[in-house]
């Protein structure tokens, strides 16, 4: 069901020096899955991390960011339960699976950074998980990044996985991470995770603002259905294995590369949109600040009547005019607005083209990616989200989620 | 399709002294269906409004909104297409249709009040608007509710009308309303119409308070898909044949029966919303504010994944308590927050009742009408919206509606 998105391929996902990756099958939510993860770091990796911004944040988010201030050795991930609403008993649970691993891996529990994702509101397995961690240890391997991205999946169609190499001044660095999410996505994170790495060494205040940097323009600019999660969360590793970071030329590179994979996560997420045929681009252009442009596309892209348009390749422009008039711009000059899907200008000036034909949209938003692309003419800003169609599927998936 | 929505019985809508409608089939889009309604006020009566916030509001929402300044003659509207997204030419089609009225009922053009309703972005079909306006004027009858209530409708399944009378000191009013929509349902205005009319005599600037009061009470709690449209439009019209509002007491009567009936109204377009087979009251209560309160409500009433699971009769509490948590109160303690679904507590103090059991919350879920209510517990302020689920079929009806 997946828009154009390959199974990543395990031999062009490279390894991270001091990053180890071991897997289990432990039973949580359903047998026969891999569903639990424990990423061992070697000591001296620097760690930063942005979460979800749900008051009803997850017991395990509580703890990740809580123990960041700490020396960070190890991450353990399952699925199949999310430890979210949970209260108190949520917290113990995560703090007893931490305390597990870090009597594994000659750590404090304190340096275990714990990640759930599933159902809410029921309470953790801790026994299973912790059945399954020896397991998950004895499979500990620097190029099991594939094996990682698989477990974990809970509604994903596919596994994914991104991986880049970086020239710096001192040598070439490594950037690899993981993804996981399909339903809840939306700005300021989604139910999703994702874990990039890299071997180059730079200073934990740059690790910090790489991550926003990175997590602003990539995972806080998808949404497949505008539920913001319980458990969103986006780490960023750097092993300090490989280069240095010594010039703002190689903080450059290393930050583009950091974001290109991010970037690439976060849509192979809406790619993997629960029910999504297809993979659209939302840009407005010429808006009078990247706030407000962000107001306008995100209006598109969560709209149900524009997403079951995109879902019938119906050129229904109305509704996109309609919710460009609703985002959120008091003084819009609707008479200014011009409107694109990808080459076929279908408004202007606030109306229908008058050379528009309706085939041409409805060509262009018959291929499983397009742009639709809304120009403001009131200033110079511009901004991008990604989104995907709305479908029988949607509804299917999330109304037999749990059966 | 539409929840326990019976068909109005035309006997149960009391005229309105004053108000006089006329329907015709004008083969606006399709051939055989009532499409055009005009509506005629004797002189004297007041008309009020509240309007779309879509900053691309329709062509007939401009000419409406400016010819409220003037005493009010007549209401026209058609459906199948609605004007809107079409610049200056939608302004001059809606015009010439006004021009049209008035010339057949010796009023003049800016007396008329024109609403369309229907496709976006498509020319309106003036000619055939006029041609169908003798038959409209010729069916001209105060007991014609019913047929007008038909004659509005787009995607609806149901018509949509109210009546009921009210005891003022001078005597008895009637208010008598109708309305349509089923998607494109949201707050600040649905892709909806309601017309409202009574007999009563009050003041121009009572009758604008209670239009307003109206609206907040009732079209502007509901929500179908979030989609606030182009043509949304809530006018009502005090004809003043009737008894006169003399007291505060009489002033409160009137617009407890007004804002019922538009409370009513507004509900039936939720009972009809595209694919709904739940019609879901949201309670939020013990907010600081209503402000917060309806914010938290329509968070709820908003998220597909709550919906999806009010389809499937699913108590997946997990979905709800997130969708409060993400919104928009920043301090919120959702260790204090409490939820129910009709009279089960299936939430306490932000995690699951202890003495919850799954089989009470899906007995709950599996009615056709029933109350999620969340407790927030930090204030004395409390809101309700009105929400249905969501369903394969609103993707089939959006996904079909132009082919």
């Amino acid at each position: 069901m997946a828009v154009n998105l390959p199974l990543p391929d395990p031999k062009a996902l490279h390894p991270v020096p001091g990053v180890e990756l071991g897997v289990a099958m432990a039973g949580i939510k359903k047998p026969g899955r891999k569903d639990l993860l424990v990423v061992r770091l070697a000591p001296g990796a620097t760690v930063a991390g942005v979460f979800t911004q749900n008051r009803f944040c997850a017991a395990p988010v509580l703890l990740a960011k809580r123990h960041l201030a700490n020396p960070v050795r190890a991450l353990v991930v399952n699925t199949g339960n999310a430890n979210a609403g949970t209260g108190k008993d949520g917290l113990k649970r995560a703090l007893e699976v931490c305390g597990a691993v870090a009597g594994r891996l000659q750590a404090r529990p304190d340096q275990v950074l714990p990640f759930s994702t599933g159902v809410i509101m029921e309470p953790l397995p801790v026994d299973r998980i912790i059945a399954g961690l020896p397991a998950a240890i004895a499979d500990l391997r620097e190029d099991n990044w594939a094996a990682a991205a698989e477990a974990i999946m809970t509604t994903d169609t596919v596994a994914k996985a991104r991986s880049m190499k970086v020239k710096l001044s001192g040598g070439v660095a490594t950037v690899t991470g993981i993804s996981k999410g399909s339903g809840m996505i939306h700005p300021d994170m989604a139910t999703m995770l994702g874990f990039v790495a890299t071997d180059a060494k730079v200073s934990s205040s740059q690790l910090r603002k790489m991550t926003k940097t990175a997590a602003d323009k990539s995972f806080n600019c998808i949404t497949v259905d505008g539920d913001t999660s319980t458990n969103d969360s986006f780490m960023l590793v750097a092993t300090g294995r490989g280069p240095s970071v010594t010039s703002r030329k190689d903080l450059e590179s290393l930050r583009h590369a950091i974001t290109e994979v991010s970037l690439r996560l976060a849509q192979a997420i809406v790619r993997d949109g629960e029910g999504a045929t297809k993979f659209v681009a939302v840009t407005v252009d010429r808006g009078r600040s990247v706030a407000e442009c962000r107001r306008i596309a995100y209006a598109i892209a969560h709209s149900p009547l524009v997403k079951t348009a995109f879902f019938a390749s119906d050129p229904n422009l109305g509704r996109i005019l309609c919710a460009i008039g609703y985002g959120g711009i008091g003084d819009l000059d609707t008479g200014k607005v011009d409107l694109y899907i990808d080459g076929v200008r279908a408004a202007r000036s606030g109306g229908r083209d008058p050379r528009y034909r309706e085939e041409l949209g409805a060509q262009a938003m018959k291929k499983s990616e397009f742009t639709v692309r809304a120009v403001l003419n009131r200033g110079k800003a511009s901004a991008t989200v990604w989104t995907c169609d709305f479908s029988y599927d949607y509804v299917k998936i999330n109304a037999e989620y749990r059966s």
